[in-house]
Parts: structure tokens; C-alpha cells; sequence
């Protein structure tokens, strides 16, 4: 975990702004689950490696004392994700929900992995989802809200991939792999971007799955370059239903891109949770082959906790990832008006100093009040390093001395 | 801990924007910490009793095989405040922060408290803090933007109560306590409000101090109206800086206030925390006597991590007080623009619906798409209810018929 300086503060405070507005412009509400569930909860998620990642908390007092196995000396734990925590929080309270609910949610996740470059323990995720639609309108609002999202940031260059769960089922089955273990078919499918054909081949023999159905996959994966060509290769496969939403969401979000991203089928496209049903997606940027926002659909999930299957589909951007690439552009965002610092003696009277002040940031000015430090020349220069366009000195009489990289107009800020 | 529900978090984002819009322009730069931190950090830091609340991490893997008691199987926990976790901030990365530091934290802390009403185990405090400043232009300052902060929620009635920990000293060494043992009279002390004062003068002696003591210190404080009063009555006591600075702050806020508040001296005022050195105040509302945020300086709270005091002084704002305050006079905040719906059947063409979608938010209105339901009456009802301002009914032609509150002008937003 790590500690964020102002600067970056700053313009993580302006980019979450960004997505928030263009979230709720397309009709999403922001809601706030705790940053705790129950360990329970958290361990039947289906959420995949990122189970084994969970904080976990050490109960207390007396429950504490009677706890005798590690296992039993937690009940609680940090969540890992947005999404569990999601559908526990519609289960809870869904009377009092929207029907359907769209809902934002940004905030922090936990995951106890091995710290690395550009990796924390703690961050951001800002997910839209679903909840109460079946049809693929759904997936084609997510896209479109998620791209629009990333491109107020400035990330222009996107590309969205998409696939559905249940042609990668249908592939495997064709390919005369066990369904029943399609699941291990879809891990080793998965790093096929990282690590090549021949890795996931040799994968997949080892973890005893027939050669010949692996040549199959990566044959069809090969051919399969439009939903309408793989659905001809796969000759009955997935239902009707199917390829005709997978094709609408194409050609209406394609329709509606208008070159500001690109949306493509993408065969090989698998994402790592184990509870998506349907289409999935995942954006790049530029010629990155890391995702920076992905999600699906995954209609079985809430119905584990209500008893009752309800529709649900996601879109999650990985902020991290976001910011990471803002800041290697060298984006910055210090807020809006010209930032003044006024710099005064001590122990002169104030209200001069604070009737100015009030005056400046009336006019939106943040306005940074500091006392005179004994060597006032580096203090003047270290505000203009820090970004501060005007700096008024001001004698004991009230008057103001315009200093700083505008001079030339500092004057009509002055009392 | 609890979940919110879109119109609380409607509410909640807004306040927090305001909150941070005032503190902006008054030169605070937000900063952000983790929400774990070592447990031998939270332990030390005269948390006082939320030392005993802290949610503690169990250790993974290894770590936990080697652990025997209890004591030994956490070493990271979830913080308490934001203020230790400010210091830790501060000194890991002085040289990379503005000197001196004028720090804006928003952000969740956790406490193991017993649920009760109105109290949760996950809270949001909103702090502001200036170190690096020994003067009482800090406290100026940050009596003043907080303020500020609370009348831009629309809190208008509110009393600041201001004290001084080292008057507090002074008055308990003049009434013939044991100077060692202050902090068991301030405690007893900081329940005046509410146990009145023969409940403090039975504490008092039950803790062993002179009961003479006790009672020259009630009667001391029914006299110290003011800090000159004070300072009459207690003769030598307190430092002439002291009493100069408490008047300074007093004459100089006041003269600020121009009826937007009071501030009073207040030789009662205590403040739970052990790490206080100086100036301390609480912010009222109305006729209420439980503060809505509260604050003071500790000028030796840096030094035990950098071995070099660092004068400090901090305001907090009990942000869950001060939204119970609006949600219990009813304020919303559905954000700009009228919210507009538009229902359309699921098998049409989307291309109109997203066109005209796309010209309403361009505008500024959160616009809702929605298919149509079986039962498409009581649909418009609920959408009218959930505050949709427009309602656009989406024929198969791409033609709109607007229903709802605004019928009248809801032509204008037509294709």
C-alpha cells in the first residue's frame, strides 16, 4: 500500500470527477457498500485466485479466545473486488433499489499480493453494472458509457474486444475437450496474448486434455474472425440467440463509435472470473496489450444469494492502470482558477490579509495564505515552483506587492 | 457497517464536494494515506480509548505458523483516525510535501465500536491540518475555512467553542492538583456537559485528588467567562504567549465572522485526545450539545517519529454528524440537470434512442434509457416517483412522445 502526494491527489480527484459525471449522464446512481463482508461471503465468490488474496480480520475479545484453528480466528475480511460486495448489497436491499439498478460504484479493493512494480495491495476500482436486464441493450450501455468515460480523460486510442462465454463453451466443446472441465480450458486460453499458441498447447496437454482438441482451438481461433465466420465453423454450437445479441452489440456500438474507439470480435478473449455467462469485454489502449477496463456478464451470481436467478452485467476500469497512464503522458490537473498565494508578516493584524483573501477566492481562487519565512526570497521562489501564478506580499498598511510569473496583470487581483 | 442507498450517496457526494471546494480555495491540498497501517504505529500514537477499537489484520501464510499468542497473529490494522496516519504521511514524505503542509484528508476509519444508533464501525472523517506552523495564524485559518465548509452545507447556526490545554494545565495545577496526574482531571472534566458537576467532583475524588481541588476548579469555571477573567484568577498560571494567542484568535475570527457564527471561550472545553499541546475547539449546531467537528494542535505528536517537533494543529469534521443533520431536515441533492428517462422497446433500432440520448446529455441531463416493461404504466409512475423529470416514450419510427411533470416544456428537448 502505498501513500499518494498532493499532486497525484489532484489529478486523481479530477479523473474520477470525469467518470462520475459521464457515469451519471448515462442515467447510473453511485452507491457505497463497507469496505468489510463477511469472510463467508467473500470465500463462495467464485472470484478465482483473487479468494486466496483476502485480508482477513482477527476477530476479538471473547470470540477471539475460543478461536482455536487460524481458519476460525477471522469472520471478517476486505473486500477484493466491487462486484461481490455489489450483489450482497442488492440481495440486502433490493425493495429499496431502482428496478433495474445501474449502479457506479468507485473505491477501494485489497488484495495481499506480492508487492511489485506498479502493483499495491491497496487500490481503485470504478465499476458500472447492471442488475434486472436480460437483452444485450445492457452491454451495448456499459460499452458505450465506459468508452466515453475513458475518452473524457483523454485516452483516445481504444480498442474494445469482445466475446461471449458462451461461444468459448461452445468452441470447447466442438474442439472435443470435456465440457465438464471447460473451465480449465478457458485458464490456459487465457494467456494466450502473454505467452503464444505453443505455450497454451503444451499447457493444456499437461493438464491432460487431448492434443487433438487443442490443435482443433488453436486452428479455430485462427479462422474465427467475425462471430458470423465462427458460427459457420462451429456449424450448431451456441443458440440462435446468441450470435444475434453478440452481432447487435457490434454493429450498434460500431454505429454509435463514431472513431472516437473500435470495437472488435475477439475469439481468444476469456477474462479470469469464473462466474461470467455471457458476452465479456475488455478495453486496451494504444498498441498496450494490457487491459485497462473489463467486466461481463454474469446472470447466475445474484441468484446464489436470493434464490432467484437475476440478470446482471459489469464494467469495471481499472483506475490504477488509468492514472498510470496519465501520468506517464504527464497529465496533471491543479483545479480551476490561478492558484495566489499571499505572504504577510506574522504578527500583523490579519483582517487585511482575510478580507483579501475572501475578495480572491470569491472569485475562485484558491488562494494559499503564508506567514514571511526569514529567508522570503526562496520562499517566493519555491511558491512559483509549486505553481503559484500570483504572489502578493503584503505590508503592515494593508498593501500589496504583486509578485510571480504574472505581474503583468497581478495588479488587478490587488485590494 | 453499512450500506448506502444512491440518494444518500447523491447527498454524501455533494457535501463532500462542497466541503472540498472551500477548502481548495483556502490553499489546502488533499492528500491520501492507506486505510491499513502497522499496528504497532496505531499503538502508540495517544489514540487514547480508540486504541482498544482497532480492527487488526491477521498475518498470512508463515507469518501466521509462527505465531502463538494472539498478540503475535496481527501486525497490520485498519486506521482509527486520520490524524496518526497524517504523521506517519508526513514523516515518510517531508521532502517531497509543500512546507509548510496544509493537508486536506477525506477518506473512511474504522472502529470496533458496539453498533448503536447512529454509530458505525465504518465512518468517514473529513480533517484538515497545518504542519509546520507554531503560530495561531493555523488555528485562524482553520477556524475559519471550517466554518466556511459547514455554512456552505447550509449549517447556520453554529457556536465554536475554543480552550486551551496548557489554560487547562494551568487551572489544575492553581486549584492544588498534582500536575502529574492532569490527564485523570481532564478526563472527569470533559463530562461536565453531560454528567454536570457534582457527578465530575464525585469522579474527582474517586480518583484520589484533594476534594478541595475539585471543588476550587467547578468554582474557578463558573468565573472563567473569559481568557482576561482567567488569567486574573489564576495569576502566574499559563504563559503570557498562551493567553495572547487565545485572544488573537478570538478577535481576529470574530471579526471574520460577520454573524456567520460565534466563537467562544469555553474553559470547560477538553477534547478526549491525549496528544493536545495547545489551542483545542469544538464546532456546535443549534441548540445541540454534541460537536459536529472538533480539533486543536500537537506540537509533539511529529517529533516521536522524526526525533524533531513539528508544530501541528488539525480540524476534523464529523462528516456522518453532519449528513444525519441534513438528512434529518430533509436535504437531497439529485445533482444538475433534469433527469430525463427514455423507454423504448427492446427489439428496436437503438441508433434513434442513443442518437437523442446523446443530444440530452450533451445538454447536461442524466438520461435514462430504459425498455419497456409489460406493465409500461406503472414503469412511468415509478420513474415520475424516483424525481425523472422528463419521461420520453421512443416509438419504433424514432418519434418521442414526452410524458411526465414537465409535459409542457418537455417538447424543447424533443429530436
Amino acid at each position: 500500500m502505498r501513500d499518494v502526494l498532493p499532486d497525484e491527489v489532484a489529478l486523481r480527484d479530477w479523473a474520477m470527477a470525469q467518470i462520475l459525471a459521464v457515469y451519471r449522464r448515462h442515467g447510473f446512481v453511485r452507491i457505497e457498500t463497507p469496505a468489510v463482508e463477511s469472510l463467508r461471503l467473500l470465500l463462495r465468490s467464485e472470484g478465482g485466485e483473487n479468494e486466496k488474496l483476502i485480508f482477513k480480520i482477527l476477530k476479538r475479545g471473547e470470540k477471539l479466545q475460543t478461536a482455536d484453528r487460524p481458519e476460525e480466528m477471522a469472520d471478517l475480511g476486505l473486500r477484493f473486488d466491487l462486484t461481490v460486495p455489489l450483489v450482497r448489497y442488492y440481495a440486502h436491499n433490493q425493495s429499496r433499489l431502482p428496478q433495474p439498478l445501474k449502479a457506479i460504484q468507485i473505491g477501494p479493493v485489497w488484495r495481499a499480493e506480492r508487492p511489485q512494480q506498479g502493483r499495491y495491495r491497496q487500490f481503485t476500482q470504478c465499476d458500472i453494472d447492471v442488475l434486472g436486464v436480460a437483452s444485450e441493450v445492457a452491454e451495448i450501455e456499459l460499452i458505450l458509457a465506459t468508452t466515453e468515460a475513458l475518452a473524457a480523460l483523454g485516452l483516445k486510442d481504444l480498442t474494445v474486444r469482445l466475446n461471449d462465454r458462451r461461444v468459448l463453451t461452445a468452441m470447447v466443446a466442438h474442439c472435443g475437450f470435456d465440457a465438464a472441465r471447460a473451465g480449465s480450458v478457458f485458464i490456459a486460453l487465457d494467456k494466450l496474448d502473454k505467452v503464444g499458441a505453443d505455450a497454451v498447447a503444451a499447457e493444456l496437454r499437461e493438464a491432460g486434455h487431448p492434443a487433438d482438441a487443442a490443435e482443433r482451438l488453436l486452428a479455430l481461433l485462427g479462422r474465427a474472425t467475425t462471430p458470423a465466420a465462427l458460427r459457420e465453423l462451429l456449424g450448431a454450437g451456441a443458440e440462435a440467440a446468441v450470435w444475434t445479441a453478440l452481432q447487435r452489440i457490434l454493429d450498434t456500438v460500431t454505429g454509435q463509435a463514431a472513431g472516437r474507439f473500435r470495437l472488435v470480435f475477439d475469439a481468444t478473449l476469456v477474462r479470469g472470473m469464473g462466474y461470467y455467462t455471457g458476452p465479456i469485454f475488455e478495453v486496451q489502449h494504444g498498441d498496450s496489450t494490457s487491459s485497462i477496463a473489463g467486466g461481463g456478464r454474469y446472470d447466475r451470481m445474484v441468484g446464489r444469494f436470493i434464490g432467484r436467478d437475476i440478470p446482471a452485467t459489469g464494467f469495471s476500469i481499472g483506475f490504477e492502470r488509468v492514472i498510470g497512464l496519465l501520468l506517464e503522458r504527464g497529465s496533471s490537473h491543479e483545479g480551476d482558477g490561478d492558484r495566489i498565494a499571499l505572504v504577510f508578516d506574522e504578527t500583523m493584524d490579519l483582517a487585511p490579509v482575510l478580507a483579501l483573501a475572501r475578495d480572491l477566492r470569491e472569485q475562485g481562487h484558491p488562494v494559499l495564505l503564508e506567514t514571511r519565512a526569514k529567508r522570503m526570497g526562496k520562499q517566493l521562489q519555491d511558491l512559483e515552483t509549486r505553481g503559484f501564478r500570483r504572489i502578493g506580499v503584503m505590508g503592515a498598511d494593508g498593501t500589496v506587492e504583486w509578485r510571480g510569473t504574472r505581474t503583468g496583470t497581478a495588479g488587478e487581483a490587488g485590494a
